[in-house]
């Protein structure tokens, strides 16, 4: 992407921040996440306390469980069903309303999978190869590429295309992606007549929600506090993380990446400033840190863990949730088929 | 493909060929053509007749008129629906009876298409560069490969195995085909648990159907004769072919194409051989053969047009005959697809 076009979007991006509020009618909103664990504080921070941000603001919501992504670079859907339960758990856990909010599974929705077949025809492979996260993921995969991961690009348009989404929250690395979608729903509309939106993406200018020892949160790295885990978890978690020697706590992420990674987490829980916690600890060292961290978070999380505790002991709604937003979802994307087709002259 | 699996491959045909008649309870077919027009002699010598043969044996049979395939190498869908319905009316007016033969069309089955989604996951980029056809395409079409096309191998594979095809009609050079649906097949087994057959080509051994002008008969070369053409259409055609000024007729396909192409043509709608038409014309020249193969191929297509006319006349009856087709193989396809959501464990 160039700099030009990242330009571009950004601006964009801006302008519809700065338009939500006051026209949220105007606007679909296409979320999701890959079923491979519990969601962390890396998520909530990260995205899902905005979605229900802008849930609340009155945006169309639709949440995506993309269970299918789960085999674009593993060989096994283990425990899959129980992932994609908890996942809702977390998302009703964490405010996302179902009254207000479709969310519903990757593999449920047939015609929103068949969108594939046209939208493929509007790509070429080198396009699919030029894909930065399809190129990541390959080499982070370390076997060779599958065609779902190379087609990857377009399982993400009709994910979004399906129910007409044009807003999809993303970081700056996933800007390209949105660019990929936007190019597949113009050619459609060029070749065929107006069906779809040219999305763009929302920029996400939240700072990267470090691990407990400063990397990317990422259950994968051991360093992520799960919105599920128990306050003893937790404390346990936070007590075994990696600080320094030096008892006086500054915040600086370069130099003292494990204080300052808990000092962020401690911020994000309490909206204080990191300088000010470690203003306030001084000389107290680590020890001290730590004890106020896990009160931080486990303060922090206590109405989440609480709903989510009353949500697990009723999986019959959790069920009913989710038969629910398949149903919804199903009923969108059926009713876009039918255009899709109907564009196309496919209508017999 | 290696030759050995070549060699594998036509021993099990073979067999195949010869438990037709005893088991025919055993196998389901699946065949289907692109509708990119009417179909012709060559379509209907090389394969129409032998669905015709294989339905009456009593063996089950599918056939998809495989609609999103116009758009692997083109970017229109000009004209689609009506030669969707003109090869509804072919088929029937060539003897496919819907009561035992299910017509589809490939658009019309979202369920089939969403097995694309597992099935990409178990081929590789480059096992989906190997294929034949997709080269061969590839090279024809002239412009940069698309993700439709160099995805075909599996959109094949989805509609063998959605209704557990386990037997396809092909020539040689579509085996590499086969081989691919049949390693899908086996993967999704290993991976998740047993659900899909391992399909067998069934080799055609039908010589290539020649066109006026002894190149393989195809309506993009102008040397095809239309099961939908009036006689009198068939007789200009025919006419306008180009054989050579020798009077003395001789079967000689590699020195004399234009007279031995109207030769095969003659044989097959007579089923007499080539040679004992030849020698009957003897030194009554091009004229006189030209004559012969007009009266032999509007005898042969008489009853075929006669039934055409009689569908053309009731439209209404081809609507409900697709419809029909398409409930039942959405039906057949939702099976599929609830057994792999099962198999794969994502039932929620």
């Amino acid at each position: 992407m160039s700099i030009d076009s990242y330009e571009a979007s950004r601006k964009r991006s801006d302008e519809i921040r700065a338009d939500l509020p006051e026209h949220p009618e105007k606007y679909t909103m296409l979320t999701g996440d890959r079923p491979t664990g519990r969601l962390h504080l890396g998520h909530y921070f990260g995205t899902i306390r905005e979605r229900v941000a802008l849930q609340d603001l009155g945006i169309t919501t639709r949440i995506i469980i993309a269970d299918y992504q789960v085999i674009t670079d593993r060989d096994t859907t283990a425990n899959i069903a129980d992932n994609v339960r908890n996942m809702v758990v977390d998302y009703l856990a964490c405010g996302i309303d179902p009254a207000k909010t479709i969310i519903f599974t990757h593999s449920a929705v047939p015609a929103l999978n068949q969108l594939m077949l046209p939208f493929l025809s509007l790509v070429t492979e080198s396009e699919l190869l030029r894909n930065p996260t399809v190129k990541a993921e390959q080499d982070a995969s370390g076997h060779a590429l599958t065609g779902l991961l190379l087609t990857y690009p377009v399982h993400q348009a009709c994910d979004i295309l399906f129910c007409k989404g044009n807003i999809v929250p993303v970081g700056k690395d996933q800007m390209p992606h949105i660019e990929q979608t936007r190019q597949i729903a113009r050619r459609f509309n060029e070749r065929y007549g107006h069906v779809f939106p040219e999305p763009d993406g929302l920029l996400n200018d939240a700072p990267a929600i470090p691990g407990l020892d400063g990397r990317k949160m990422s259950k994968s790295y051991g360093n992520a506090i799960s919105l599920s885990a128990t306050d003893a978890e937790t404390a346990k978690l936070i007590k075994k993380s990696q600080t320094d020697a030096d008892r006086n706590i500054t915040y600086d992420p370069e130099g003292r990446p494990g204080v300052s990674a808990l000092l962020t987490t401690a911020a994000l829980c309490t909206g204080r400033a990191e300088a000010d916690i470690a203003a306030e600890i001084g000389d107290g060292g680590s020890g001290t840190l730590k004890k106020y961290v896990t009160e931080s978070v486990n303060a922090y999380l206590a109405p989440i863990r609480e709903r989510r505790e009353e949500l697990l002991g009723d999986m019959g709604y959790i069920e009913d949730v989710l038969h629910e937003g398949n149903r919804r979802a199903n009923e969108i994307a059926n009713a876009t088929l039918d255009e899709v087709r109907e564009t196309m002259g496919m209508v017999y």
